[in-house]
């Protein structure tokens, strides 16, 4: 089959809009050929479930899944009750972008919390960790936070330590949405570990696809005491929730790709450097306003509806807020210098052209 | 990375032990590279959509998913209400194979019946077509095939045709789980359409994965005027039940290269033929008695368990009825003539060394 | 408010179309006026739970609920997993009669199995308890039967315990629709423990509607150490399940009505009399076969269609398979002799008519 | 059976702990004895019909259910898709007081909207509005408004009109939750037709159990064009709900005996004159702080934890937010001048004993 698409063109709409990494497709090649037993009891699986010990700890056990909601729904189901409900952020891909799951496949009811800047905290946690011991009400049992967030934040590991120690004060498991956990890593410097496992959250989901995986995630328990059974409960909601792969060697084998020469990292820091980037030649221009600190490979900013329109034309990006003006520039990591660099100088074209001083868009 | 299996060896026990026919990874590569619209909007899933008008008719439509219970869930739950129930073969893939993700995620009941073969009839859906507007009971609204079917045997275009037709006079919908539909086309000399939608499937599962894919099957609506509305409710439905991809490109791009030059088909007929081979090679011999017609790619027969198991020592397959000494004997499409002769020579040599002449294990 | 119907028709069609025992209505007189703490915390609901313990052993815990339905998902639900099956008997009415309710409020899966006479055996149940362990299976979790069953048997205590023995060994747990406990227990002359608690029930749906309250059955949990936690489980369940009653006290006061003086056994016995003499009546006479052993309230007989069809027009009674030409003539509470002696005279003259000997129908 | 509980007991906790009004004890006496056909083919709801006609304008149907839980995730989900979302105000009980069942039974999402007064407006439901076509998005598709809210406040015929009409421009159904519809129609002193299908309301939950009823509700279709199909769909989806009753004819009696007479208003305006008498009462004293309009049956008040606290030794009632010091007096139905005047007297007492004058509590 030959190419259907222009393998030259990139854009700043999503990180899932890249491809996967070369290194990515050599994977596959490698574990390609032969029979390997089917639904994770291959030997790439094993593997996973080795490299899976040091970065998160000897307890670590990984559960491949395909895609991002259904490792969040998957995680979450794990560990609440028919009649449980979660906490999360207001703007938590969990509470907008994954349509009635949670609720319906999950059976969970999400508990939103407004935030200035995508991040829990233990006071805004307790806003909504009520009613306990209510039937009439959905009882709080788990707290997910988002690593990077939804706005490209990061949380440090002892903001993350706060909100465990809150979360398990209150006897709640705390789970974290980590479909750019790489970035904020690479973005503090941390190891995995440090922002999960020794941080205090007890279920993580990890993402693959935004960081050069062709597809998939994982589920991963860091700390199976908080909810016992979790182990074997996993492997039947896995397949009940139609997340269950049957040759999984093929979702194992990417992750290890990526896990393995830490690759997650260097991948991630660069799609980060690109946003630093990006944000660095934006940041003295009148006109444009970044809206939250640049900690993983994202860029928000608020700018002029006619101007964003035009430089869309060009390079695709989202707008996040409409009213407000705010668009957000996603880098991925097969974005380069070039392709930042041509955005800014068209960024700076249009700006120059009708004003040398435009002022943001107003909602 | 490096391959850690083995890769020479092949066995008898799934066509999803297979890996990926290498085709199949030459697609992935040429997906690969500059950034594609996400979930569904590339160009790959636009080509997609022509293929499958050239395989299925005009009306048809494409929906690329992850796996197959996903398939058939999201499938049958497109054309059904909360109160439905889909009549279904006892034995079929859906009723034994799915877990609780039929009634708990799909949300339907399912009525199974008992058959010789493992294929449905106009009398046999008959049995379960009872209670229409009776508020008490769950509400018969479609029915469901597998072809092949569970124990290798295929319908001809004639059989889907009646089955149809009976299916339609009560009201209800016909769905296929296409989970290996290229072996009984291949088995039939049959077109997909004269399997499908010229006989009256209105909704289809078209497996990829048993026929050479990493992963990705799809959902086609055949006819799209059976359920209006059901072209745009299985776009959120797809979602809702996590089966929606974000890079779809990469599941497009595999179903492409096995769609486009028929390659579908002569995958299917190698494995096909492998099982007639390896059924011809047993058809003579004392102590093995083949159970069902073979018109896929799996041969069940009845043997000596004590047999069955050292065999089994070589050449993984799995018991289909330890009770009544059956067992299947699966031929992916990367096994070849070598792989059959040798178990072949295995099994006579086992069957010879006891007694000339041993009786099949009774349960 | 005068009453809209005549009061003075009785029929055979179903115990749930009599109205209330008159005791019944005092009951609630007794419950009315002043103000009681709602959801169960008022003092009917209290008195209910001592004369529970009488009735079932000290640890039995009732939990009110509105119908039968509802108590069935609820007591089900609550000792099976989000991928569990439950194993009955075909024809079970939680099979044919409660919707897809099982599959999608419970979120079970029902493994049916036929019967010859609506009772399950250990060697039945065995039929179905496969695949435990394999996460592509609905595990079997539980077995629910019916008393009295469906088509009018008493289960005794022995074949209950044997059930309950071969259940607690396969490590399933053992629930009983008890929707007719009391016709069962009236006709074995046996105690309510000595056909569950005693005979290893561990979960119970206790039935008043068809013994003459207004509305209102019970979920009894016999043995609280089956499944850790149960208990407050069901509480969040119930309301859950939409089976929470915030006026509890008018359930509990007509349950207390039915349960003390015992006057369950009384009404019940009555009942059982009734089909007794129906069943007597028509015993000798030629062209009516009666079909199943009389053991509750109801009569089970073959007759030929157009001798029914005429006598439904002064008696109302259900076709139970209209194929095999078998009716069921059901005695409530409040059906007495006249009326079973006016339907036996009316058959007798309809018999009698055509021919002095007539053939029951033929399916 | 004798009474168990102190019938002269009343206090202001909730309208559901008063018992029934004798003349619904009266309508069932009405309704029992002999048989009638279960399920609502009974004479009963055969006049309910009649009677929801006259009240509701001739198209109107009535579903009778068994509780207000019930009634709201039933009649919500016979509006909505799999995948739909609810729009409603932050602290509605749909949002707070029904568990988890609106995702789990009802399968739809909540979209909560903060508001001054427990009231939507055009405004705030554009704030949820959105999403529409995107698959990631649970898709609005209804609106439901509390009548009279939680926090007593009654919307009037202008209010809910404006609301329909953005409700309806958007394509979304508005839902009526009526469990005290009965108290603000008196308050407005409106018809119930004039607060609901006259001023667009599609579907109403329609409560009668705080209003003197043992038990029972009723999902009332307003405007079937509204959702093709509703009528036939709501008979299934009460049967799965688990809010069929069997003896049907029990509830409607109750409903009957409410609607004729127009009993409800009655009853309504009577609980409305004891809040606005206990309004009155308080409402020159210093200490206590009326925190919402009194337009039903309630009074929402700021006072000192310490004095509600002895205050509620002699009195139950409910904290509404015990950090912000608001309590909550509930006038049911069957409270009169002298309970007001008693509880008046020993809240003047408390208020007078430490302090002549306190200062409200803060939260």
């Amino acid at each position: 089959m030959r190419p259907l698409h222009d393998r030259a063109r990139r854009a700043f709409a999503s990180d899932n809009e890249a491809g996967a990494h070369p290194e990515v497709l050599q994977a596959l090649v490698a574990a390609n050929g032969g029979h390997q037993l089917s639904y994770g009891a291959d030997d790439y699986t094993a593997r996973l479930q080795d490299v899976i010990g040091r970065h998160f700890g000897a307890g670590a056990v990984a559960y491949p899944v395909l895609n991002g909601t259904g490792a969040n729904v998957l995680a979450l189901q794990s560990v609440v009750s028919r009649w449980g409900a979660v906490i999360c952020a207001e703007g938590a891909h969990v509470d907008t972008d994954e349509s009635t799951a949670p609720a319906v496949i999950g059976g969970f009811k999400l508990l939103a919390v407004p935030t200035p800047d995508g991040k829990l905290t233990p006071e805004l946690i307790d806003r909504r960790a009520v009613g306990f011991g209510d039937e009439h009400r959905a009882q709080p049992q788990a707290v997910t936070i988002t690593q990077a967030t939804e706005v490209g934040t990061a949380y440090t590991a002892a903001e993350v330590r706060a909100i465990a120690d809150r979360a398990h004060e209150l006897g709640l498991v705390l789970h974290m949405d980590g479909a750019r956990i790489a970035n904020a890593a690479a973005h503090l410097g941390a190891s995995l570990a440090e922002l999960t496992s020794e941080a205090g959250v007890d279920v993580l989901s990890f993402g693959g696809t935004k960081n050069g995986l062709l597809f998939g995630e994982m589920v991963v328990v860091l700390n199976p005491d908080r909810r016992p059974g979790i182990a074997a409960d996993l492997c039947y909601l896995r397949k009940l929730d139609l997340q269950l792969v049957s040759k999984t060697r093929f979702v194992s084998a990417q992750l290890l790709a990526l896990l393995e020469a830490d690759r997650w990292r260097s991948w991630a820091a660069h799609a980060n450097a690109m946003a630093q980037r990006l944000a660095a030649g934006v940041r003295d221009l009148a006109g444009v306003e970044i809206v939250h600190p640049v900690q993983s490979n994202a860029v928000f900013a608020r700018l002029a509806s006619d101007v964003a329109d035009q430089l869309r034309q060009r390079f695709a990006f989202y707008d996040w807020d409409r009213r407000d003006g705010v668009v957000r520039w996603m880098c991925a990591f097969d974005v380069d210098e070039a392709d930042v660099d041509a955005f800014l100088a068209e960024l700076r074209r249009l700006l120059g052209r009708p004003a040398e001083s435009r002022e943001p868009a107003v909602g």
